[in-house]
């Protein structure tokens, strides 16, 4: 850390305490998360960053009169560590026990008012909040300027990409049938409107996307539903260009994001006037939405983002574009691969070259517009770190020599209109260098057995992703092995890399929707070694039916894997298989050449 | 159904719109359960038998002032049918489409008045009924008394047995500590108070049993403990003998159930004051308190109950008893089974008689206080019915003849204080008399093997019932057989058959906590041709350490099964298994043999 950054990291906690104490709190609260709740920010929402030079994903900071603290996870303990000043900041380590609401009620005098941005924190967070502060009487004062935004000089304009259309005909589905399946379920509910915060959502009602943030074709905005059908949308109406109003037609009005307040209040009115609910849910939304509507009386009810289920189920059209986009993803991983084999053992590369030149295999192919998240490219011990950023890490960044096993986490969002195809990669490969050691394959077998498991599973409908995680687990396991993280999460199609509800993971909040005939989820077991190696075997796979039941009126399902890449045949101890699991192996690689071959030199 | 009968539900019917009219009410909703949301309700409490002739374990009935709905679940489809009235009674069979709810609401008009007794409800019920009847702005109407009570002539009265000793010795734990536990939680909340409103969870709470309903030893009472640690135990004086006051010690106060609605109001004055929650389980507890406690400005926190967490785990003094419990019980089992075997192909037995002889041989034992619920005894097309009940349906008793499959689920309630023997069993053996044809042996041994993949689950800390479920029915699914219940429950300590928090089941409440060492849980999963023939395989385990993973930190941990008795060998076709499995099933039974020989002849 630069002497100028501790400096000045010193100096806006100054400026921030004379804030606060203008604001009337003893507290505030900075998350790294922004107005959309978003799993990447622009650059104006990167306040946590301002304020304390971390730059990971995932993170708070909580500011008292004496203390300063910044949390975030075990992934990124080393980086939080070399990025902050510990003389300004104490930082800590969230898990299982460790909250932000307890270090914060620790740390607080009873009766301190702590400050936060609503537009910042779900309903969820506050409530986890206010349990935790009640034993000591703490208040949580919602500040309605944020306090960072007021000090930060020279803070980056918002994004404010031109929104593009997603065509119908790659969608599969029209804007207005998407409109109406939403003011439906306002009505099935007896409520007045629902209020979408998400832009991956509103870019799904609206068959739209944009370029706002990184890896993620997004307008930021947000949508009002309301039970008549009619949507307001509040963007720039200088973002719209006139294509997308005539696609979008009069049902849905572009309203300037300044008209939201203004726009909320009156929809709480009419809500408290009619006596029906307006629906927001409390996971996903800003608790902003909620005090706005609460202050005019109305109720607010709980609901899901009513775009979250619908969206998990790809359209037919939305698959076949996802196949022919993992066919183009799978070259270049073919090519990739071929590469990183011929060339590691030289001992020439790095873990930064091998995730350029992954990027620049993908970039040959005109559709790849982004990759879908930044490249984990992790060797020996750096694999065993699972959200490990070598472009954050820099100084980190491993030569790749001698014997080892490198993991590579990687994904592109594609997009080729004129060709129909949309899709959303998500892939990681785990190779080794050299000849791995028979420890190293006996894991590597067993994560690859339980990635068979699941991807061979066969089920009857209502089966949920959380009820086959164990399938995945259970030959890990069974050899003291622990995966520590979900073995799978829904993909978007051009839009997402992490959807919810149909995730394969034990946490209900990811994995809430049965599993149905065109979800897509990730596939991927893995098991990591601290300080030594890991290993993550990713591929996609969708839910296609499987006939039905002997009852002969149950529906059966089961996956097919679309993700087209061959596993490392060095980390393959074939002994430790069943027939039936070898079996399955040498299909998806007969399949994988078969359809790559022709694409191929 | 007897002219009688049908006259008598006419005649009440008519009282009770009289009475609803008094209560200026357009409706009215009778449920089964009871005031302490019990299994086994005593006789004072069946109000919807009393008014529909209905005895099932599961039903409500909501009245109309021109029609009147009853309904239950596809279990009860033919005895509804059977015992009420059509025609004053329109039957509605509940299902994952059909709720209540939904139906109430399609019957009732617009801006109705549907009264309820709120001692009869909880505030979850409540939530989903608010919800459901918003759309048509139907208005539920709480009414203090009950509506049935004050029309039924000879109502039995409220059971009153006296209670009991549960001694610390075989519990394993003082109810001293138990109640230290309670209050640690509260205060740790923040809270006042907690309202434990389940009798079961009074028992543990206080190291007592009673004999108030069948098949479970509960006292109906209610406790309110508070953050001091005293309690308030609500229950006659009369009933309490001088022995257990003395047990119960000076923090706990028995107090008259006339006095729990003025000591609620006071609650709710002292918590509103003093500015703490009182903590209520919105999923056990009748909505009557929360009720109470907001008329006093209190603020009601949903909380879980706090005892469903820890019972689930049993002591190591209670495992021993539960184990030796399980010894008795199967040599009752075993004399049962080779009765069976010896005299079933005669042709001479019923569905009944087998359930009378199952219990007279467990009655050998002078421990066997009660059966844990009634027999399911089923012949064939019977044994498909999954909630069976042959004493329920003595005109359905069939005679056990011919080729067929019997399935019989049963247990015991036993207790030997000397011994220190105490526990609740639940076992369901499925025996083929004569040869059973080939697909019977083919989906039985599909149901084995999901039993033995589930028996031999090994898994680390943290794993939850849910998460395993599936291990238990990927056989049967694999083959197009599916398993229409979940796999398994925790099972208490001679107290109730069916436990939360442990169970093996994709239903999140009921599987909440991790599975750890002390849980018992049932195992069973089971295949069902309606008019045909069923299938079920059950067994208790308990959770036992396993050493740790390869990290040397994270406990692992697999299940041990407690009950013994053979599975029937004519029901395996050993070429079905893999070699692990059969090895697991061999030892099982030389298990079985090598410790109940030493108490058979």
């Amino acid at each position: 850390m630069t002497e100028k950054k501790a400096q000045s990291s010193r100096e806006k906690l100054g400026k921030l305490r004379v804030a606060m104490t203008a604001a009337g709190v003893d507290g505030y609260i900075v998350p790294h998360t922004d107005e959309f709740q978003c799993e990447y920010t622009p650059e104006s929402a990167n306040r946590l960053e301002w304020l304390t030079g971390f730059t990971g994903s995932a993170g708070d900071a909580v500011i008292l009169k004496n203390k300063a603290i910044a949390f975030t996870d075990s992934r990124y303990k080393d980086q939080i560590g070399r990025q902050i000043d510990p003389a300004c900041f104490e930082t800590v380590i969230i898990d299982k026990n460790v909250h932000m609401h307890t270090v914060i009620v620790e740390n607080a005098a009873v009766g301190a008012r702590i400050g936060f941005d609503p537009m910042l924190v779900t309903p969820d967070a506050m409530k986890g909040l206010l349990q935790a502060c009640r034993a000591k009487r703490i208040k949580l004062v919602p500040v309605p300027e944020n306090l960072i935004d007021s000090l930060w000089d020279g803070r980056p304009a918002a994004p404010a990409s031109q929104v593009f259309l997603f065509p119908d005909s790659i969608a599969g589905r029209r804007a207005e049938d998407n409109r109406k399946m939403v003011s439906g379920e306002i009505r099935k509910k007896g409520a007045k409107a629902v209020i979408i915060n998400k832009p991956d959502s509103v870019a799904w009602l609206l068959n739209i996307r944009g370029d706002d943030v990184k890896h993620t074709p997004l307008a930021l905005s947000y949508v009002i539903a309301h039970e008549n059908g009619k949507v307001d949308w509040f963007i720039e109406p200088s973002r719209v260009p006139g294509g997308i109003c005539a696609h979008l037609g009069s049902e849905v009005t572009v309203r300037a994001p300044q008209e939201l307040e203004k726009a909320v209040t009156k929809l709480g009115q009419d809500a408290a006037r009619e006596e029906k609910p307006v629906l927001l849910d409390s996971d996903r939304a800003s608790v902003w939405f909620k005090y706005i509507l609460e202050g005019q009386h109305a109720e607010v009810m709980e609901s899901e983002d009513p775009i979250v289920c619908p969206r998990a189920r790809k359209s037919e059209q939305e698959m076949a574009g996802i196949i022919e986009g993992h066919i183009r993803d799978g070259v270049a991983l073919a090519k990739f691969t071929r590469w990183l084999d011929e060339t590691a053992p030289k001992g020439m590369l790095t873990e930064m070259s091998v995730a350029d030149r992954l990027e620049s295999f993908r970039r040959e192919d005109p559709a790849l517009k982004d990759l879908s998240f930044p490249t984990i490219s992790g060797w020996n011990d750096n694999g065993a770190v699972i959200h490990y950023n070598v472009k954050d890490n820099p100084e980190k960044n491993k030569k790749i020599e001698g014997q080892g096993i490198l993991l590579v986490d990687s994904g592109g969002q594609y997009l080729d209109v004129d060709k129909k195809v949309a899709a959303t990669t998500d892939v990681t490969i785990t190779r080794a260098v050299g000849q791995p050691r028979p420890d190293q394959v006996r894991a590597a077998t067993f994560v690859l057995q339980g990635f068979i498991r699941l991807a061979t599973a066969r089920f009857s409908q209502g089966t949920r992703g959380r009820d086959l995680y164990y399938l995945a687990t259970e030959a890990m396991e069974k050899n003291g092995l622990i995966c520590p993280h979900g073995i799978g999460h829904g993909v978007g199609c051009f839009l997402g890399v992490h959807e919810d509800a149909s995730g394969l993971t034990p946490n209900e909040k990811r994995s809430k929707m049965p599993l149905m005939p065109g979800m897509l989820v990730s596939n991927e077991p893995g098991v990591y070694f601290s300080e030594s190696w890991g290993c993550r075997l990713e591929r996609l796979q969708r839910v296609v039916k499987d006939g039905f039941a002997e009852d002969g009126k149950t529906e059966m399902y089961r996956f097919e894997v679309v993700t087209l890449t061959p596993f490392d045949k060095k980390l393959i101890d074939p002994n430790l298989f069943r027939e039936d699991e070898l079996q399955w192996l040498n299909n998806y690689h007969k399949n994988v050449y078969r359809t790559l071959a022709p694409r191929l030199d």
